[in-house]
């Protein structure tokens, strides 16, 4: 292991890097080509859609508005994590399918999550990228799985993951072969109850100064107020964020999951603007569509 | 969901029980059935053996000298999940087979950690307990396939999950039909640094109070310091604990896994002596083995 | 500061020990005299009465109750620090002078809690314990000036504090000459919300092992629930603890603070019979009243 | 207690927001002037120095090159919480009095902290700012104390303070007479170890939401890290912060406190630069100095 590994010792808590994400081991920051968008150095990339699947109306209408916004790459549920088996758990099957119709549709590659070590084949035949989600973060077969795929991987945060943890999750993932992972700080538990996470912004920098991957960041589940989402999703801009995910519903008051963090498309559209701004004080610029997006 | 879950309000924080796992849907302590050693309200069943494990030979020598303290049940790790990829993986399913053997030799029976649904049929035909460790208390797929299963669930708590999100985790079993769930409090991740985790016995009489399920407390996992594992031991089962489940390797210092917190058999032999002591002065017994347990 | 410290690289952590209260300087544990009460190796001493010292009544009843039971020192607060102003504040001197006629009455020594540098002289005088409350455990000149009194000091553990800054905030009062310092777990804060605070009973064994002072716990605010307090009270003597700290009312339902967890004489009376069985069971004993306690 | 606190049932764990505080009680922000420079709403101020006051040279080379780069306020601690007793505990009443020197020389106000009910009104009488250190947050006396002061006062965030108990501390010094109080988010208490402590900065817009207080961020602490101090600088005044308060030394390296967060002269001269883009990409103004500031 101790080839593996390089440790930082100047961190406070100590952490020890392990060797494929290391940016020792490869100092230029790596890029994530997403159905031919690319995630890395050279600008932000906003992805947004519903938390999940609904139905073909629900996701047509938030993936158009998506696009006509600037957002380059859609989101969308079809297998979800619930707490509790009564809620809503997805789509499923057919969820994976109305993605891919409605990508075709507006030309928005798209990124959807795996659950089940049996599903990451199929879905990796449809989907543009695979999400490991926060509660997966730790699910080693699971990243072996997708690690064996040749699509690239949104992987998010554990709510209960130290940096060192977050890091050799995605190690877990190149180490199988597959290189293209962006890592995507959502939010950690504490011991604040007034927002659903406590989105944890300085990960941004510090998982850039460790490592060579993209890093994003996810205002919605990170605060779990919509009225916040804007305000936070600047911050991660202006915190060096490589790219944003973010939830957007036609319709919040009536979405079957998570309705409370989702902004509806007039606010997506506003923050667009406000967020290229943001990007050129940093010193970047927002990913603008182009015409041979995919 | 309103129908199946009842509120406690009474709780600091409030406390959403689901309906199957709720003490008011079943005011009986339930008794789950591990290859014919019963957890329940009858006394304290202790489960012990290696982290991993590594051998026949350590797997054989560890487990006798369980046996012949007074253990019960056999714990071992064949499929482990480590925070590195290149830390030791367990033997798989060579692992398996070795825990069955013992299992007939020592005539203790045995419990495993399942992390893949690929693995679950396979292991549920072999072991007496299938475990579900703390990383995957919310891998819901992980959850339901356990629930089709015909074995008894050893669930632990996630280092990050609240006792609400633990109790929601083991309705997911018992709504696929598998009522023969334990609960583990195992140690929750915490801003102290001096132990692994915070073993929170607290959790022992909440999830008593709330829930009819069996409690166990790993002492081991909880710590992280051997030496530390007798005197927390004996705590939870002042707590109430119907059980513990802890680390014994009959050479620690060895260990390919979790050495510094399992304690060698004749630690393990004086720890029993000392844990009916205390389980008489709160009115129970350790359960002792009797000549047809298996 | 080299010089000062000896570090225990053995914890996982790690940890710094200041010289005055680490074992390795003084080996054997330390005794801290109140009043004649001596709290220490010897055996497990309980400290009990009400959140709030409310009338000439209420603590007269509870404090001959509690003695009535074996509790051999009287606890109660004057100068209440409360998260809202608006919650009542304590009696102040009216009620410092209210504990010393009741601890004459009853011969039992007391500890009341002091929260202002400029209040720290006159209490001494009366009182028998001067008590450090959570929230002042890094209030460094209040620390100092309980260091120059010539009473025992009851420090507690902040909510927020690791077991590192609990040993230096002890060290910060030896370091005034005042080495009768007794430690009180009294729970952390943590994600949980279902108990008030998350009871960390792995305190008592590490304090132990890293320094000689005598190490009590508060089951009461460590969790929060009433119908909690007897078994975490258990738990807390059979992990090691020298002594509790018990919030006891003769009509919790009506308290001015604290009624939530506050038990009542018959629970008190009832539960000092359970804790003399556990306390043997670990080798120990209750220490019981003695003709010249005071 | 009811006609006082107006309870948020909107936000997830519920916020009891007392009533001197709340926006509800007083819709528009609120502008707390410090020595003439104004905190709040029409604009961003930058509050820069010295972690601890360590010499007349030190301060004074210092100041000077927090004026030239456009910094408004003066910081240095004087009198100072340390962990350990054996760390510098600041230069006390000298400290004090070389900030006023200093502050006549540069013309900047200064803020410097004050631990001891008994030091309040001396440095309410030379500085322009008292501040209540993040120990401090719920020393209950002090802030009533300076809540007698007609200085106004900088309330620093405990490390482990929930949102409703940071707005209650605030209260306590409202509750007094004195409604010259700015909040300041400086990192939480969290598992993560890489950081010293984690950044909060939803708590920007999460106080600005529930109060009509100005609200402040420090960068310095709330990281640990040095070069991490402009990224999260920077972040938090696209979060909304009224204004940043940073350490800054003339020899990091040989700062007798927290050098390894403090960043020098020339960093702070590149950030001021970049700040002023950044606030201006969010609709507002880095605040310059004017002739008259004092």
């Amino acid at each position: 292991m101790e080839l593996n590994h390089y440790n930082d010792p100047s961190l406070i808590g100590g952490c020890s890097v392990p060797v494929r994400v290391n940016r020792k081991t490869k100092p230029e920051a790596s890029e994530v080509n997403v159905g031919g968008i690319k995630i890395g150095p050279h600008g932000v990339v906003v992805i947004a859609g519903p938390c999940a699947v609904e139905s073909r109306d629900q996701l047509h209408e938030t993936a158009f508005s998506v696009k006509r916004s600037g957002g380059l790459i859609l989101r969308g549920g079809a297998f979800k994590p619930r707490s509790s088996p009564y809620n809503f758990q997805g789509l499923g099957i057919e969820g994976i399918k109305l993605l891919k119709e409605i990508s075709i549709e507006t030309g928005l590659p798209f990124v959807t999550e795996v659950m089940d070590t049996r599903q990451v084949e199929f879905v990796a035949e449809h989907a543009d990228m695979l999400q490991i989600g926060s509660r997966n973060m730790q699910n080693f077969v699971l990243l072996k799985e997708v690690g064996m795929q040749k699509k690239p991987v949104l992987l998010k945060r554990g709510m209960m993951a130290t940096i060192e943890e977050f890091l050799l999750a995605a190690e877990y993932i190149l180490n199988q072969g597959n290189e293209q992972v962006v890592l995507c700080e959502r939010g950690i538990r504490t011991f604040e109850t007034t927002t659903r996470n406590t989105l944890d912004l300085s990960a941004v920098p510090m998982l850039k100064h460790l490592s060579h991957l993209p890093v994003i960041v996810d205002p919605s589940h990170g605060t779990g107020h919509r009225w916040m989402v804007p305000t936070m999703a600047k911050a991660a801009i202006a915190a060096g964020a490589d790219g944003l995910i973010m939830e957007v519903h036609y319709n919040p008051e009536e979405a079957l999951c998570d309705g409370h963090q989702s902004i509806n498309p007039e606010e997506f559209s506003a923050l667009m603007t406000d967020l290229d701004k943001i990007a050129q004080a940093v010193g970047t610029r927002l990913v603008k569509p182009e015409p041979s997006a995919k």
